[in-house]
């Protein structure tokens, strides 16, 4: 099935909800013109439909393979990933100073949209290499950026994040990877590390020249917990004194994990210091490693929400496909008898249509949320308060569509869509880790209502809030008060009736924002110069959504209201028995 | 994962929803005393967790192969369906004269929620054995009968239904196969049968002795569409006089398909009289095909929507182990900061009360039906009226709910869900074809609203929508008068409406019924003899649904509301590009 890139759609959330054209205004991104934007999202989707969406299938049924000690790849990922490399797409928003095209972020993610859309598993490989970067920028010493930021900013080189350990999934402060400062010899001044991660992306492969892996591990006399965990970067290859890859490093991967979906994308057991001779360099300074993961946080769950969107367009794209083609019973009630493409059918096009509004929805609260983290990493602090607010609404609620876009995909095709070949199925797998990694959609949903609730004693939420009853529709409205009503009884009340609502009302806040950033697309299409039927099939999109997902959203908004009734009265005996 | 058969519920829900208790007074179920109904489903359960539980990951890792034209099962499967049959597990509801137990459908059922919890795949094998014994007993001849009831009843003897074929899937009405009458030669009387069938479901196997497979297909000069269909009986082996399996049937399996799961189960694509000499004997009239498939419409249909129970108690059995033995975290705002299970977080607990509600939410709705069955089949028309109405409410909602349970499931574990070895990613895999087979339930909702609604012009709902209005919490009693309002504007307003508003309508109308029968459970326990942590528990769940599924059912009603608004102001064209 191939990939048709959605970029007129992407470029309008660029531009409106992200408001790329107000940034071009700007010295910082003066460089990011409408034209520039248009020939970037429209470029990366004709590499990724050509390059990397041929292999997506291929990538499922063959998968990542170790074999003797070595990731290897299916055919074509190799070539697939150095053209990439070639054609600058990882380095859309580094700085210049280290090869970076000095682009906002929100550009970035759009062309991570497209990798992502045509190939998710194999768009972890740079998504992950992102991670790499912002914590080299902000927290790497000179010699660290000197060393390994330009490599990994072309994706000569790629990166990983080694946070989990197997008691230590959600709680990172639980884990135990240890990191011994060396004191005498070559490596002097840098540590020896030494533990087991699990669920390292693309830890190992051999696309990329060095893999620089950054590591979470405890000093010795470190405090317990999360205070007392520090970064490190840990090559796989020791990079020379000319800066090429030299010795290898003492780490390994151990074992693939067997998975549900993203078959192509390698999920590592790695070993660091299996014969004490892993060495890394501390990234910040001691103990400050939860603080520097924090910088990186944000991002990287931009890039997971994100991959909502993505699998929700390629789901629909082929469920739409699929519904054109069919041809199945007459529609009823009509004259005619004859078959008909089961488009015409209410059910189907309503399933159709919801997939759509659902894809929309999550890629104009995106975009949305992109833009203002580009403003907030330009000073502006309204700007970045919103974007921190707006960040688990993107990682939760899209992961959710996403899962969600995938199954009405499987059902748009009826039987066929249970059947592997069709690979409606694949989608339906792969969607399903969005809402599990880079903190699972509880999580988003707790620091939703605790830190994010808390910024400006609620005040951050209660303006966009406010914001969205004043310029939305009338069902958006309700629901902007809704939630702000909601979010001042949480203020009020306890800690357990904020959390055990944490989910459905996320949820609330999500389908505002998506809704009203929908309404500005509406909004803003007589200005721009875009064809008669995509400007009708946009406003029909936005009447849907706050027509059909806007009282759905009202239901999870009543669910909230309940908050921890009922949820302690069983013990956990009685609830589980 | 081991499996705890949920017999107390079970018990519960055959007693107060399908009301065996007063069945059990009636001369013609008498033998369903309470004792022996617990007795069954007790030693079902038993037998289940013991024999076909332990084969469920074994079924999904190697799943059937066709080797040789041959589909072999993975070790232990034969030895598992031998004791099954051996142990009367089949013949439950059928009838004494064929060597059945004659005990309430409702029995059956249960019966069979204990094999699909414990193995959904392998459980079809049986449940396509229903339908046929459903097919010889209404329309079969007294030759048929005697020839093949009593061996397919016990179980020895297998069944499989054969509608679909590649241009006709929801359309029966458009297959091709045909069948001609033999004239003379020892099949005069009988047809010969040709044509190609797929998604077989246990077409090809050999733990059952001979395969009657009941096959749609068109004799010469018949009407075109549904009402040109007739039925065959095509055994695998020919009968010979004694009984006994004789010479192999000119029919074979072609292929399997490759599918997202119920990996067990073979799913064929099946070829009949490719030499020109497979031989059927017509069931029934000529052209009735269509009409003898209804009458194994309502049971079908019910067991496929009590796979999504079965799916949905397997997945949150194993979450809620995984959650009382994953230790990750303090409670939030605790003073005590020692990890605790994560049964303990809000989230995590709201997470899991939410799965236990939807599976008893849907136990009761699932038994309520199969007691209006149960009764209609005694004559009581207006019981058989309710159950027809109840059958699409329980193939899509309980199907649906499945999906979201085994979701849920995933989600519980955290990233060790998404890791296949856990076997939480199978449910997920496993539930995903309950909403597809047995008419979409996109179909159930449109036979919702068409057929359904225009019993006695709507007073089928209205009356148990009314009962639900006067017996209901306050929740239940607002969602009811919702769905009878809004029936009545279908009945006054369009097809396009209706069919448009159909999905979300039923969703509305089997959350109505569903949390009244929790509550009828809730009423019931006072004069029952359960433990007080079950009756405890029960409350809990009947008013966690009341105050948090019918919230997210009052915004389906507001979708439904909306009817075909906005749904065809695209042309299929616009919407698709």
């Amino acid at each position: 099935m191939s990939f048709n890139p959605p970029s007129i759609d992407q470029v309008l959330a660029l531009r409106v909800n992200a408001g790329l054209d107000a940034l071009a205004e700007t010295e910082r991104f003066a460089a990011a013109s409408p034209d520039v934007v248009e020939a970037v999202v429209e470029g990366a989707g004709q590499f990724a439909a050509g390059e990397w969406a041929p292999l997506n299938r291929l990538g499922d049924t063959e998968g990542a393979r170790l074999v003797d000690g070595k990731v290897v790849l299916p055919e074509g990922f190799a070539k697939a990933y150095s053209d990439f490399v070639e054609a600058g797409w990882n380095s859309i928003s580094a700085p210049e100073a280290f090869g970076g095209q000095d682009l906002p972020q929100s550009l970035a993610v759009a062309v991570m949209e497209c990798m992502g859309t045509a190939n998710m598993a194999f768009s972890l490989l740079p998504m992950l290499t992102v991670g790499a970067i912002e914590a080299l920028i902000h927290h790497g010493s000179e010699s660290q950026q000197a060393t390994y930021l330009a490599r990994i900013v072309s994706g000569e080189w790629s990166g990983t994040m080694n946070l989990t350990e197997p008691q230590a999934g959600s709680d990172v402060g639980a884990l135990r990877s240890t990191a011994v400062p060396v004191t005498e010899g070559p490596h002097a001044g840098k540590y020896r590390i030494a533990g087991q991660k699990i669920f390292i992306t693309w830890g190992e492969h051999d696309l990329a020249e060095n893999i620089v892996h950054l590591v979470l591990a405890r000093t010795p006399g470190a405090p317990a917990g999360s205070r007392g965990i520090s970064l490190f970067v840990v090559p796989k290859y020791h990079v020379e004194a000319d800066g090429t890859p030299g010795a290898r490093n003492d780490l390994k991967v151990v074992s693939l994990e067997h998975k549900l979906g993203i078959h192509a994308s390698p999920t590592c057991v790695m070993s660091y210091g299996d014969n004490g001779e892993c060495i890394g360099e501390l990234v910040g300074a001691e103990n400050e490693g939860m603080r520097c993961m924090f910088t990186m946080m944000n991002n990287a769950r931009i890039n997971v929400g994100a991959q909502g969107v993505q699998i929700a367009e390629r789901a629909m794209q082929q469920a739409m496909a699929y519904a054109n083609e069919r041809v199945q019973s007459a529609r009823a009630g009509s004259a005619d008898k004859a078959p008909v493409a089961i488009v015409e059918h209410p059910d189907v096009r309503r399933t159709l249509l919801r997939m759509r509004a659902l894809t929309e929805g999550g890629r104009a609260l995106l975009y949305y949320a992109t833009g203002q983290l580009d403003r907030g990493g330009m000073g502006d602090s309204a700007a970045q308060q919103r974007a921190e607010l707006l960040v688990p609404l993107v990682k939760a609620w899209c992961t959710d569509l996403g899962v969600e876009v995938a199954s009405l995909g499987i059902q748009v095709h009826g039987g066929m869509g249970f059947i592997e070949e069709t690979g409606a199925a694949q989608h339906y797998r792969d969607a399903r880790i969005a809402p599990i990694y880079e903190g699972t959609n509880g999580i988003q949903a707790a620091d939703l209502v605790t830190r994010k609730l808390g910024m400006e004693q609620g005040g951050v939420l209660f303006a966009l809030m406010d914001e969205i009853a004043a310029e939305g529709s009338a069902p958006l409205q309700d629901l902007a008060q809704g939630c702000k009503a909601t979010a001042e009884r949480f203020i009020a009340g306890s800690l357990d009736d904020r959390l055990a609502a944490s989910v459905p009302f996320l949820e609330a806040c999500a389908v505002a924002v998506a809704g009203w950033q929908l309404e500005r697309q509406v909004a803003a299409l007589p200005a721009l110069d875009l064809s008669a039927s995509f400007t009708k099939r946009k406003q029909v999109v936005a009447r849907y959504f706050a027509q059909h997902i806007v009282p759905a959203a009202m239901g999870a908004l009543a669910q909230a209201a309940r908050g921890a009734d009922l949820l302690y009265d069983l013990t956990s005996e009685e609830l589980t028995a």
